[in-house]
């Protein structure tokens, strides 16, 4: 089968590598139907992060099960399945209580598992699929080509948009501010308005971006950034503030201008991958009570409900595609993405 | 009167100072009838905070209201009242969202308030109190003289023990754990039990805290610090370890050790003044979705229902003072709490 492989800076190539078997009684093989290329694939692509040698790539996947292991019960060849980012054993205390993240057994696509066996990256034809009771979630019926856009998006940007909201409390009536306007930041507004919040201020300096915001729930957007953007927050929602504020770019910059628009009290909900490792000032949240709270996202326990949405067509993460490439142009997904040319590249094998 | 003023480093000395006035229609004047000593007094006593000039000191104080501004209406010259540590108005937006502590006005006790005006520390005969009906609550009868620790407890140390665990969502069933056998520690072990903790685990070295532990509900005491108390601590929990860990001391190494025993998805509850500036390991935050919520409590907020179980003697927070002075020996009540013979001194003019 043809798989993705990142080599090193701007340099990532589809290959030809041996197609997946089921190795374990546990395992499935899913065909792709759709893969995409996440914003934190990019510190590899853009060599922030080391890349000492080849690695497969990709970790958002929609498909179909091709063929299951013995133990399998949950899914049946032939059906459609989302992915989620993050692969957990489905029985572990952290499984149990719902943070497969942080699963005893956990895997990340394209990583290798606790015995040393390789997980296919997501931008290919094929993948093993660990734990697929614990981790695949069919859907009904084999949907419409026009919902692949959304149902791929809640293996992750969706879900973890949805974390940051979580994480921070957004209720009917919240005042909301989302600090990043990439899929994820644009996810979290939408989630925020599924929530019920009644103010979202979207932080976006893009015009594109910020359509999109306004039609996923957005009612204010802020183009400022830094000091000036919490100056025009902060006169945008007046005294009280708000309450929740969603961190969705990881840079202490952005964590920063998240506290500096929470108001005493309120929470940040953050769950943009934490770059170069800023750390946080605990003596400002000390004092005013800003609270901290997400992490990377458990998607897979949040994939049921916001799967329900997707199908009624409450919600439609999918809007974030806005580049749609073959798997063969996997190199010019990147590009648009790195070059800020796409929010987000959807492929098909 | 008298009052105590901080010189320096053990340098603590009961003056004669002026009677405090009203100043204006919203004070009033309190006859102080305890007063005691708080562990971040020491701070400053010990010389870790410097103090350039004297200063008055002592934030936690229940007493008879002498005499009332034209504008009080909440309380009557002869009432019983209890005052939080920190001062608010009462009426701006971040009073009004229940954070005191965050008041476009607010002052500490032996501060200067907005408009440069000394507000005495509590430590004294006498106080004048800024925004008397915002912040003074009183108690429906004159309480029994067995009440008064309790009461007292109610201005810092148990709103501050319960501010840990409402941040840290402790709830009926909760597995909690508490770092620090302070006051607050044990104020918060209390907090834990009266919110439906089952398993609480106190982190203590000192015989006499622990005992004060069990007594207040804890059902495990680990005795180890660091990574032994980590290890400990994991080792009697299992796998599904502590969803709430209440951190009460403030340095680097306690938060440390918070987070080391937190669950993933779990809530560092945190209302140790941090000391030295110590900033929080992101990125182990963010792996393991360790939420960290709290800061300075917000007593005040919590004042009306606390008092309620205290005056039921549903809860006997006053335990903690395991010492007695007039405020003549003040010196002595410092000294007691710095040499750790005294877990907290409680002083009557």
């Amino acid at each position: 089968m043809r798989a993705t492989v990142l080599h090193g800076p701007k340099d990532v190539r589809l290959e030809q590598v041996p197609d997946p078997i089921l190795h374990r009684p546990t395992d499935a093989i899913v065909r792709v139907i759709a893969a995409c290329v996440c914003g934190s694939d990019l510190w590899g692509y853009r060599g922030v992060r080391p890349t000492p040698e080849p690695r497969r790539i990709g970790h958002e996947l929609v498909g179909v099960v091709e063929a299951v292991g013995a133990d399998v019960v949950g899914v049946r060849p032939g059906e459609f399945v989302i992915a989620p980012f993050a692969l957990g054993d489905g029985t572990c205390a952290n499984c149990r209580n719902g943070f497969p993240t942080s699963c005893v057994h956990g895997v990340m696509w394209g990583g290798r598992d606790h015995e040393g066996l390789l997980v296919d990256g997501a931008q290919a034809e094929l993948v093993r699929v660990p734990f697929a009771d614990a981790n695949l979630v069919a859907t009904p019926t084999y949907p419409a080509d026009e919902l692949i856009p959304s149902l791929l998006a809640l293996s992750d940007v969706m879900g973890t948009g949805h974390h940051a909201a979580v994480s921070a409390r957004v209720h009917a009536g919240s005042t909301v501010v989302v600090v990043g306007d990439g899929a994820v930041g644009l996810c979290a507004v939408l989630a925020s308005r599924r929530l019920g919040a009644t103010r979202i201020v979207a932080m976006s300096r893009h015009p594109d971006r910020q359509r999109l915001a306004r039609e996923f729930g957005a009612t204010d957007v802020v183009a400022e950034r830094g000091a000036a953007g919490v100056a025009a927050v902060r006169e945008l929602l007046g005294a009280d503030g708000a309450e929740a504020v969603l961190e969705c770019v990881g840079t202490r910059e952005s964590m920063q201008q998240a506290l500096d628009v929470t108001r005493p009290g309120g929470y940040v909900g953050y769950v943009g991958v934490p770059a170069g490792g800023p750390e946080l000032p605990v003596g400002q949240m000390f004092g005013a009570n800003l609270n901290v709270a997400g992490g990377i996202a458990p998607v897979r326990t949040y994939l049921p409900e916001l799967l329900a949405d997707v199908l009624s067509g409450a919600i439609n993460p999918g809007r974030v595609f806005d580049l749609e490439l073959p798997l063969a142009d996997i190199g010019e997904a990147y590009a648009a993405m790195d070059e800020r040319r796409a929010i987000k590249s959807l492929v098909r094998p």
